[in-house]
C-alpha cells in the first residue's frame, strides 16, 4: 500500500476517500480535513476562545492537539466524574495534565465533580430511579461544561464526538424516529438560549479508526482503558452495526451522516409541531431551564440526597 | 412454551407482542392482526374487489389466503417473469395454480412476460445498461400490475409484502436519507393519478417469520426456492441487519418501522420542495409518465431492442 501524495509507505488507507498516506502526509491530512469542517460549520475563528472538553483519550487529545497545530486558542477542560473502578477517573486526569504539561503548560481547568458537588458518579447508580448510567453522566458533563463556558465567556465548547460518535447518535435516533433529536443533531449546537454555550464537533468527519490512527502516528499518550460503565452501552452495539455496513459497502457509515445533514439542510424535517417552553433559571443553580423549576442535574442530585435520607 | 390463550402447546412466541400462542390460535390471531392493519390504513371494503399479487411465495399466497377467509372479494395475478434457473418462474406459477385449484377455482390472471412483451427478466442482464436486476424487474412487476389493476377496475393492487420487507426498504432509504422515498412509503400507495392503481400491503404489521410460520401451519403449499437473481440483493443484508438488532432489542424492527409511520403522520416531514411534473401519458404504452415522453418500462424494452440491433 503506497501513499497517494508521496510513493512512500502507507500507514492507512481510507477507502471512503479514495485515499492511502504514509505517517507525514497523514499528519499533515488529519488538521486539514479538521480545519475544512471548522470552516464549513462556521464553528469559530482564530480570534476566539475555544474550550476544549478533554477526556483524556484519544479522540479529545486528538482534536486539542489538532486546534494548537492549526493555531487556535484553546483551554482545556477536564472533568473527574469520581470513578475509581482501575482508577478510571484519576488515570485519565493524569493523561490529561501530562498532556498540557508537556505542550508547555496548557491552560487546563479541572472539575472534580466528588469535590465539587459531593458524590461521583458512580454514586448515580445508587439511586434506583432507572436512569441510565451513561446518560446521566451524560446530563452532568453537559451541565458542567455548560457552567464551565458560561463563567469563562469561551466562544465555544469544543467535544472529541467522531463520525462513528454522530453515526451512532444518529442510527439511535432515526430506528426510534425521535423528532425533536433528528431536528437538533448537527456539528454545531448553537447557544439558544443566553445561558446556554455553543457546543462545536470539529472532528464529526473523522472515521474513528482515522483519530485513533493519528492519536498513534503522534505519539499522543491517551489513557487506553473505557469506562467501566460503557461496556454494555447502546452505542457500542450501534457503532459495530455500522461497521458492519461499512465493511458491506464502502463508505456507508460516512454518507449515512453527511446524507442526513444534507437532506436536513435542505429542508426534509418541518418545524417542531410545538414551539419548546420559554426557558429561564433553575431556582437552585441559574442554569437554563423551564422557568422556576429544578434543572435536570439539580433534580439528579436531589435524588441523591433524598435516597440517603 | 404455552399458548396464552388456552395453556396448550406453543407453536409460535412473538416477543414483540408479549404473546406466544398454539397452532390454533396463532391461525385466528394472523387473519385479525390483517384485518386490523387492512382497516387501520382502510385499504378496501368487503365491497370492493382486490387483485392480490402472488408470486408463489410464502407471504403472496397466504395473503390470498387470508384475504379469503376474511371474506373479501379477490382475485390473483401471477406474472411468469421467463426466469428458467431451476425452472423457477415456471414452478412458481403452478404453485399458484395449484392453489386456485385447491380453493375451488379462485380467478386467476396470468402475465406471461416472454409471451406477452418478447422477452422475459433474464434478457433484462443483456443490456449493458447496468441497471440492477432487481431494479429493473420491480418496474417490469410494477407495471404489469398497474396495467392488469387498471384494465380490470380493481380497488386496489394488495402484494404480500411484511414488515421484514417494509423495515429493509425504510432502513435503505434512511441510510441514503432519500427524502422522495421517505416521504412516500408507506402501506398504502394511494391512486395519485387516474393511470395509478391504488396499491396496498396488508401484511406490514407481520413479521417475516409470522407469515412464514402461518403458512407452514396452514400447510401451504409455496415455492420455496428463493429467485436465482436475489442471492445477493442488498435487501436481503439489511434484512440481517436488522434481524441483529432485533435479536439485541426485542421488537426493534417493529419499533422502527411503526414509530416511522407514526412520525410521518405526526408531520415530522416538510412537504417535497418541488412538486412532482404533471403525469402525461406514455407514446407508447398510454401509462402514466412525464407528458410525452416514454414511460421507465417502455425506455427498458426499447434499450433491449437496440441492444439487439
Amino acid at each position: 500500500m503506497k501513499c497517494d501524495q508521496c510513493g512512500g509507505v502507507a500507514v492507512i488507507g481510507m477507502p471512503q476517500h479514495r485515499l492511502h498516506l504514509c505517517a507525514e502526509h497523514f499528519l499533515a491530512w488529519v488538521p486539514r480535513m479538521v480545519e475544512r469542517t471548522i470552516r464549513r460549520y462556521q464553528m469559530f475563528t482564530h480570534d476566539e476562545c475555544v474550550l476544549v472538553a478533554v477526556s483524556g483519550g484519544k479522540d479529545s487529545l486528538s482534536l486539542w492537539e489538532i486546534l494548537i497545530e492549526l493555531g487556535y486558542q484553546t483551554e482545556g477542560l477536564y472533568i473527574n466524574l469520581g470513578i475509581a473502578h482501575e482508577d478510571y477517573s484519576d488515570v485519565s486526569q493524569r493523561h490529561v495534565e501530562a498532556f498540557a504539561a508537556r505542550h508547555g503548560g496548557l491552560p487546563l481547568r479541572i472539575v472534580d465533580v466528588r469535590r465539587e458537588y459531593g458524590r461521583g458518579i458512580p454514586d448515580l447508580g445508587k439511586t434506583g430511579r432507572g436512569r441510565r448510567m451513561c446518560s446521566a453522566c451524560g446530563l452532568v458533563k453537559r451541565h458542567i461544561m455548560n457552567r464551565v463556558a458560561r463563567e469563562g465567556g469561551y466562544a465555544a465548547i469544543a467535544t472529541g464526538h467522531n463520525l462513528d460518535d454522530e453515526a451512532a447518535v444518529l442510527l439511535q435516533n432515526t430506528l426510534h424516529w425521535q423528532g425533536s433529536y433528528l431536528r437538533r443533531q448537527a456539528p454545531v449546537l448553537p447557544a439558544s438560549h443566553p445561558g446556554l454555550a455553543r457546543k462545536v464537533k470539529p472532528l464529526c468527519h473523522l472515521y474513528e479508526r482515522e483519530t485513533a490512527a493519528y492519536a498513534l502516528v503522534k505519539e499522543i499518550s491517551f489513557v487506553e482503558l473505557e469506562c467501566p460503565y460503557s461496556v454494555r452501552a447502546t452505542t457500542i452495539f450501534y457503532k459495530e452495526l455500522l461497521n458492519r455496513l461499512e465493511r458491506h459497502s464502502r463508505g456507508a457509515k460516512q454518507q449515512f451522516y453527511l446524507s442526513f445533514l444534507k437532506a436536513r439542510e435542505e429542508g426534509l424535517f418541518a418545524p417542531e409541531p410545538e414551539s419548546a417552553p420559554e426557558l429561564g433559571e433553575c431556582r437552585a443553580c441559574g442554569q437554563p431551564t423551564t422557568a422556576g423549576e429544578l434543572c435536570a442535574f439539580c433534580r439528579l442530585w436531589q435524588a441523591m440526597e433524598e435516597h440517603d435520607d
